[in-house]
């Protein structure tokens, strides 16, 4: 058992092992910051990623996301029931959100946000502003024109051919 | 003044309107669920995005990680200071996430977490398990070699040539 009572399965320790291999290889390689993703799937690996927010201009090109887009490449679907997902570091808000919508069965990860923070990363910071009323975040946002917004969803639901995610 | 006490900019009206008209004419068209986000930066569009979740095979394709994406190739940058960004409905913690990541000036939607929960996204329950303990959410985790995955930010912040971001 672990830290937060989740069991550990065979293959855990190598997979996450070559989530951190790959933060600090590419990294060192000048490739972006230093973290890593393995997305595996019956301790099989399923893709790799790393980050690459300055190299390929995008801020969502964390390593996590890299992998979860890699992995549904390959696998040819959106969804990814039944893998697994390995970070070399606790996945920020953005990342952890990315793995609801994919619909991982689990995540393990082996650095904390709070080491991020020591790294110089805003995980922490950013943890504790989504948690935050709209009108309360450091970063402004203002909410208008709802009726107009929310009428798309009208039109959505009446689409017999719609395809739900 | 709006809901959450932020001065009305010219222009906001009509920038988020055309979210909205993405929205509903992308999902109409079979492009994929029904929203649309717009980045702007003086008043002036740098880049439309879309979801393309279903049709692109990437769970993280939310319209707004679209319009970041493309407004970063476009201004051939890794940052969007200056830039503002307009969604059809308010942002998910994975696209809110990345309005920080982005450093984005400011954000305006429309529709409300809870219009997205009747139109069938998990967005509302997706905030609510990104505030958890990871023991708690519903999506299992486990953290292990912390220490292991924590000297990659030795690494990192002995690296000279680092590019942070």
């Amino acid at each position: 058992m672990t830290e937060t009572g989740q069991p550990l399965f065979r293959d855990d320790e190598a997979l996450l092992r070559e989530a951190i291999r790959l933060a600090r290889a590419r990294m060192l390689a000048g490739r972006g910051g230093p973290f890593g993703a393995v997305v595996a799937r019956g301790g099989i690996i399923v893709a790799k990623g790393w980050n690459r927010v300055t190299t390929g201009l995008d801020p969502s090109a964390h390593a996590e996301i890299v992998a979860i887009r890699r992995a549904c490449r390959r696998l040819g679907t959106f969804h990814l029931e039944g893998c697994v997902l390995y970070s070399s570091c606790e996945p920020c808000p953005m990342c952890l959100s990315a793995a609801y919508w994919a619909r991982l069965d689990r995540l393990t990860w082996a650095a904390s946000r709070e080491d991020a923070a020591a790294g110089g990363f805003d995980d922490a910071r950013i943890y504790r502003e989504v948690a935050l009323p709209a009108g309360e975040r450091s970063l402004p946002s203002t909410q208008m024109l709802r009726e107009e917004g929310a009428s798309v969803f009208v039109d959505w639901l009446a689409k017999s051919d719609r395809v739900q995610y």
